[in-house]
């Protein structure tokens, strides 16, 4: 794909602060134009290699884009889609990076459409920290990223989106917002869940406990390490597929409670070898960029 | 602590073949001899630099012995422990790296005393990993390892195999057999729990969701990988303990998808903020060993 002539970037977190520092490293976009909300962050993006101009509202950073990236936490993606609407060039492409899609792909594509074209995105490079500061140009290597066109998407947008992510080192997948909302609820969202709750129940036990943690401890509850604040829109913009994938695992977890609660060592073993083969057959992992 | 004259090894896996790197390393040891069950396990230790000899039997490994490590899987501790007894020269001390106390010590202790001493070890250094050939000599820096030792225990046999984990980079932690099995079912246990009843759910989805796993479901699952033949034995010598932490660790769950499906959120993002701060008050990680 050719380098975008112009990117835009709203609200940079560690994922915008990211797609700024990828592009710039790859040559993915000739112009980096940022926005954030906070003047502070505005003043620390200014001093930054990866950054060409750092601008005062959203409208003035979209007005000469030919890609617009909006890096807001899930429940600011459609307001912010509808705040620059006004300003974006014609056939303008607009995308984003949150963690939901059913609920935002199809009111951002009417708030930035017919002008300009919306496509939603979702990179699986988050991690448990937070900030445009933890960013890296090598955050979106070797890592899935979702590109969720509605029916009627413009092949040229989806084109471009999912190009910019290849540019960048992911690996693109296209899914419906559904059906991406769905995956994520069971390999994202439900390990979030079960993370944060195996941490919130430890926290009820002696306090010494912990601090004889081994490795297993710790990589298992890595991600409970993550925003709340964050999660909490997460979890409530995907409610009924984060349930769905909740009450399945529950019943798992019954099933091999009432077979080590039986003495079924044999049903517990088998339990384990499923999930011990689903786990061998993952993917090599990406390079280290952490 | 004095380097230990003789250190013998019986059945070394991942941990057992590490004791004797990491001793041989650190100068913990003047003579290392092993014991393994299989002839080809046997030919193939033979060659290893931090071996000076390798034997046929169990006995023949113990006979000059000043400290043994049983690094058998936890069904397989105490019979050993009969086996060598006799071979045993007095005033030798003997431990393990069993996963589970309770069960063993008590049995362990009588079929080693009084000529010689039992004391209950567990480094906290396991991995998905098994076998010796993925033994390191760094396995145990750093980590936690539980010392059990029973009421009546000799002062200087506990102070002997203290002094050698300590040696081996390790930090000590004493505890009662008892109270060593609830911790571990708590921060060992239940996490492996966890996350293979997280795969084992996950298996039956649809297998292409698994290639866009991010960082986040690939750490909760990594020990989803251990050997289930193991962790059969290991769950089933600590039942009591472990059906305890997942009966308390479900109803944690429960409370979460209570609070989900109720739309009150406040309460979600409550409990994922103690979880947040139970996970940021972990030690800082040991220095890299695998």
């Amino acid at each position: 794909m050719p380098a975008v002539a112009q990117l835009a970037i709203l609200a940079p977190g560690l994922l915008g602060g990211s797609v700024a520092r990828a592009a710039r490293a790859r040559g993915a976009a000739h112009r980096i134009v940022i926005w954030a909300r906070r003047p502070e962050t505005r003043d620390a993006l200014r001093g930054q290699p990866w950054v060409d101009a750092v601008v005062a509202t959203p409208a003035e950073a979209v007005r000469e884009a030919s890609l617009v990236v909006i890096a807001a936490p899930v429940d600011r993606i459609v307001p912010l889609a509808r705040e620059i609407a006004p300003a974006l060039p014609p056939g303008a492409v607009v995308t984003d990076v949150g963690s939901v899609k059913g609920p935002l792909c199809a009111p951002a594509t009417e708030a930035i459409g017919p002008k300009a074209h919306f496509v939603g995105s979702h990179p699986m490079a988050g991690s448990e920290q937070t900030g445009w500061e933890n960013g890296s140009a090598e955050l979106f290597n070797g890592r899935p990223c979702f590109v969720t066109p509605l029916p009627g998407a413009a092949p040229a947008a989806v084109a471009m989106v999912a190009g910019f992510w290849t540019a960048l080192g992911a690996g693109v997948v296209t899914a419906a917002p559904a059906e991406h909302d769905r995956i994520v609820a069971h390999i994202s969202h439900l390990p979030q869940v079960a993370a944060s709750a195996l941490c919130s129940f430890l926290a009820g036990t002696d306090p010494r406990w912990r601090d004889h943690a081994g490795g297993g401890l710790r990589d298992t509850t890595r991600i409970a390490a993550s925003d709340p604040g964050l999660w909490r829109e997460i979890l409530a913009s995907n409610r009924a597929e984060v349930l769905a994938s909740l009450h399945a695992y529950r019943a798992e977890l019954d099933l091999f409670m009432k077979a080590l609660e039986s003495g079924d060592d044999a049903a517990v073993a088998a339990r384990m070898e499923r999930g011990r083969a689903y786990r061998a057959g993952f993917r090599p992992p990406p390079p280290a960029n952490r």
